[in-house]
């Protein structure tokens, strides 16, 4: 009987265990995708692409197995080679070729320059390509932060006491409501797409106390904007026992701070390939929505239209007063109007038009919504009746009030959203693998 | 202006702060849920629910400000009052109260004894009740480890190179393709709900080598078995530059000797709650398809009926047969007949009746299928000539091999099952926070 035992060790080595060990006039072998073949004559330089960076490789005439015209771009390869050390080439080494070996080969040549720095192509084609269009080293380094990002907020949240849950996607009724759902049949029930783990993270806050998911949600919109996506991930956590709403604020401070440390200390090298500065987390502002609009009316000269809704032109300028006044990049708005929030979110006792709530703006844009939450049941079916709803809808979320909950509040946060502001892109579909809107359902 | 500096420092404690402290005569302020009271008399115990464990509390007549008969199961307290040794108690203390603090209230009495060690209740009613129901200490314990198990996972490939990938679950067209899927309207497109990552994970294969996901599926099967859910949690990696399938399942025996290092660890205190016994994964035996039944029906004298097909209880067969003869819960059962996988899947080159591919049984249940995938252009297309599949249909999925793919395979991991026979389970909904199944969509 043969046995597995674990990991089968690799011959082949990769690019940092050649920079830690003292590899200079040693043979190695590799293994790589040809990403761009330069021929200078006598020589050539095969350029491959591996997870972790490029890897220049010489080819001189004779001196390998195989002619240059033998080989492809994008073909998979094993080579065998002497290190050299190059201060021109990436990792300042570079192969001498020996032997290469083709794993396996491409049946046409790539139809886009996925080996050129900048692509030079429009989002269109970008996107029409993705499965190769991807290749690309300032592509791939996008979603390599985008991976940071999500790292950063599992294990802080984890170090903090959180519990990592995993919440039904298919559900009865969405936590918004409203018409932008997804709707299906599920074995012929109304079934919905989750807009938001809204009720279950507020259920399981009854269990571990708190609690975080990280998972796509769906929402329906017809906003075909830079911004909206209708498949997005959500980075949702919950907690209980809060004193405030400030505490939920207090606590994704902590996750920002947490996580720009870890991109600044793994992710470096694809921060600096897309010339990335990481912005100031130390102190965020935090400002009610009335005065946010005031503050912004005021400097900007701009009239304030409706009192009770922040346009997105009002939310870039608050973003521009906040960098401008106090040199940061984000900024808390308050205390939301009690009309623009869904009905589990906490009324502020002192003047129930708004509530215990609030956005994170990044750059002038939405990346987070929170809040305390109703924990009492007569309140939320007061509210529930003021707005004409069901309670029989929901009566399994209602069920955890009933039966008792402590106070609590969370929030939900756009991880393209929050990437693509990081990145200074424009277009959150720059920041997403695989884009869902309106017209994009493929690939 | 007021500013957000980092996570606010709680002025309760925890019990692992207790413990690892010198506490023992000293005031302390504590947070929880009355999970339990038990009137004594002239004292009475108090039993706080906390996320890491229950917290004994006692009050004495007139010691404390609020009497018994205001205090009610399911509040949630904050209490002060002064930590003292009592071996007899949960952790080896107990709080002596003085001050109670009320932050909310339940209700309505708990409808189920949730407080019960066992709450010797149908899974029926566990499920319908679920909100509440997970509050149970062995409830909440079977989840604590499944998010061990993901920790482990993504702890452990992270180590290896991988690259954490997030693709998208709403999809023109799922990868097994057949009936099983739950189709809904994208505006006006017609979409599905991925069954499998399996197409962007290869994709992402080109693009960082080695990737893996951890995120929902969806199947629409009309099984309502002890074993089937309609929708799960998927824990996928694929890894590009294999030497052959086996490097996968290697990499997947690694990912168990981790997991359960990390869990007794770790988790060890949900483990003994439960009383649970880790398997041993130090080795794996492998065994082909065929071997594996002419093997379980020699021992067993049961009649081979479909060489081609391996049924559940053939699989409860070679399971106790390895359990038997090795002392293995686990087995590998490689070389699947080609009609029984996807067209994906890499033939045997030595017997094309067969795949490099395989299946990972636990305790007698499949809780992993995975393999080589095929990598060549030519390959693939004759391979769906073969099955009458239009190319047209999955182009962009295709778009990876037209342009070049180094070799690779992966493989697909159900955690609920995973979780289910870890944890000697009989039925997968037991494992599963809010189960869907033919019958169930909520709560």
């Amino acid at each position: 009987m043969e046995f597995l035992t674990g990991i089968k060790e690799k011959k082949t080595i990769g690019i940092q265990a050649i920079l830690d060990g003292d590899y200079a006039g040693q043979s190695v072998l590799l293994e790589g995708t040809v990403h761009n073949i330069r021929d200078m004559g006598e020589v050539a330089f095969v350029i491959l692409r591996k997870a972790e960076g490029l890897v220049q490789c010489v080819m001189e005439e004779g001196k390998t197995n195989l002619s240059l015209k033998e080989l492809k771009e994008e073909a998979a390869v094993r080579v065998a080679g002497v290190v050299a050390l190059e201060e021109r080439a990436p990792h300042g080494f570079e192969i001498r070729l020996r032997e290469i070996t083709v794993l396996s080969e491409p049946a046409e040549a790539m139809p886009i320059a996925i080996n050129k720095w900048k692509m030079n192509t429009s989002l269109e084609t970008k996107l029409a390509l993705r499965p190769v269009s991807l290749r690309n080293v300032r592509e791939r380094a996008k979603f390599k932060i985008q991976e940071g990002i999500v790292r950063g907020f599992r294990d802080f949240l984890h170090g903090q006491g959180f519990t990592e849950v995993r919440t039904p996607k298919i559900v009865a009724r969405g936590a918004e409501g409203g018409a932008n759902v997804f709707r299906l049949n599920y074995f012929n029930k109304k079934a919905e797409l989750g807009q938001s783990p809204q009720f279950y993270k507020q259920i399981m806050v009854g269990i571990y106390d708190r609690v975080f998911e990280a998972a796509p949600v769906f929402r329906a919109e017809k906003h075909n904007t830079t911004r909206h996506l209708n498949e997005y991930v959500s980075l949702d956590f919950e907690m209980g026992y809060i004193d405030s709403f400030e505490d939920v604020m207090a606590m994704e401070t902590g996750f920002l701070q947490y996580t720009m440390k870890l991109l600044a200390a793994e992710y470096q090298k694809e921060l600096d390939l897309l010339g990335v500065e990481l912005p100031k987390v130390e102190q965020i502002p935090q400002v009610r929505f009335d005065q946010a609009k005031e503050l912004a009316a005021a400097k900007y000269d701009r009239k304030i239209r409706n009192p009770f809704d922040l346009e997105p032109e009002e939310e870039v300028l608050i973003g521009r007063y906040f960098k401008e006044e106090y040199d940061s990049d984000f900024v808390f708005v308050t205390h939301y109007p009690a009309k623009k929030r869904p009905f589990y979110a906490m009324d502020d006792p002192a003047d129930n038009r708004f509530t215990l709530s609030f956005d994170l703006l990044f750059k002038g844009l939405e990346i987070t919504t929170g809040g305390q939450r109703i924990h009492d049941y007569q309140m939320i079916l007061d509210k529930m009746a003021k707005r004409e709803m069901n309670p029989a809808d929901i009566k399994d979320y209602l069920m955890i009030f009933k039966y008792g909950m402590p106070p609590h509040g969370g929030l939900g946060l756009g991880l393209e959203r929050l990437t693509m502001r990081l990145l200074d892109e424009q277009n959150v579909r720059e920041t997403t693998l695989f884009p869902r809107d309106v017209t994009r359902l493929e690939p």
